[in-house]
């Protein structure tokens, strides 16, 4: 039976993940000799999506954080059993933009709900499938928020972009906890670097871990 | 502060639990003091009714049922935040047909999850507010079946009704364990008797159990 690698980028908002991946995946796909795919919950999975559209629709204002919080875990199980299990039983390098750390960071330290108790209900949720290996793009919490507001205009920032920076502070801070929880799972990787550098190291660190996988 | 009473009304498909409610609720509204509020999930709260409509849906063939469990839980999270605690809050006595036991029952249990892991991801979504006290109404399996088979019309069942008998007894052996497991929580009403003496044993057991309720 063939087994895929399953890898996850996170990161808090400004971090750069969707830069580093624009320019990642390409490399990834050119050189790796097995599929390589690329996925974001809901990842176009029906039973997902509907799911997120409750949780992203703003009349449903009366959500409670830890209804929210199950919900995302419901999501995530759908794409994981959906999406990710078959792509790694077809031998495939799978690699998310946001899994578990981020419902950690975000919601069990943002939001406050308390990161041990987002840990239960996702291990419930992704069954131990934890990613074989994370690629944390680490960012302070000024030069984050820094990023977005330079990035983006005013009516494009979300939900969570708009919260405080304490609540951005909250998320790196929990982002750093779980990756010392997790020395052998999460690879920290300096994101205040510039986009090519940051993508050379992602890339890096990939092919030495995984050096079959590559031509 | 005032705080209401909190009961649950639990069992297996067949035990008579809507026919009791029918009458028993009448009786709870006529002699008690405060205002009786009876209730099921979703209970008309839009967030949860619309998550409800994605677990019914039955072109939502693929769920997976840790997904189902899930949004089960989502949706109790949210009824109880928004219904039953503001109740609570207000005195009032909460009768709710099925909770958090159901799940265990069903899900755990009968779709064979694992009783202590629905149990965990409920304990999330209720915060430990448990009911004050459950009904167990107890019904062998053969029973069970057997009125669910008399009592509706083929096209009425639904997706639990056509489970099958080892389903059923399932359910029913993981009831009678979360019995065992809350002696103080919960009591059993054997429900093969004819539905007024049932009815007759439940009132009595919420009369002597809160007499200040009721004039």
């Amino acid at each position: 039976m063939k087994t895929g690698i399953f890898i996850s980028i996170e990161g808090p908002d400004g971090a750069g993940k969707t830069s580093v991946l624009q320019e990642l995946l390409p490399r990834l796909q050119a050189a790796a000799k097995v599929t390589v795919m690329s996925t974001r919950e809901p990842g176009g999975i029906p039973i997902s999506e509907k799911i997120r559209q409750i949780i992203l629709d703003p009349g449903n204002s009366e959500m409670d954080k830890r209804t929210e919080a199950l919900l995302y875990a419901a999501a995530r199980r759908q794409h994981l059993v959906q999406k990710i299990l078959p792509a790694l039983a077809d031998g495939q390098l799978v690699v998310c933009d946001r899994f578990v750390d981020s419902s950690l960071a975000y919601q069990g330290a943002g939001r406050r709900i308390g990161i041990e108790a987002v840990a239960e209900i996702n291990a419930f949720a992704i069954e131990d499938k934890y990613p074989d290996l994370t690629l944390y793009l680490d960012v302070d919490s000024d030069t984050g928020l820094e990023r977005i507001r330079k990035g983006r205009k005013s009516h494009e920032l979300d939900r969570l972009d708009v919260e405080s920076p304490e609540f951005h502070q909250r998320v790196r801070h929990a982002y750093l906890q779980i990756l010392a929880d997790n020395p052998d799972r999460i690879i920290r990787v300096d994101a205040r670097e510039n986009i090519a550098d940051v993508v050379e190291t992602c890339y890096s660190i990939i092919k030495e871990k995984y050096p079959d996988l590559f031509n």
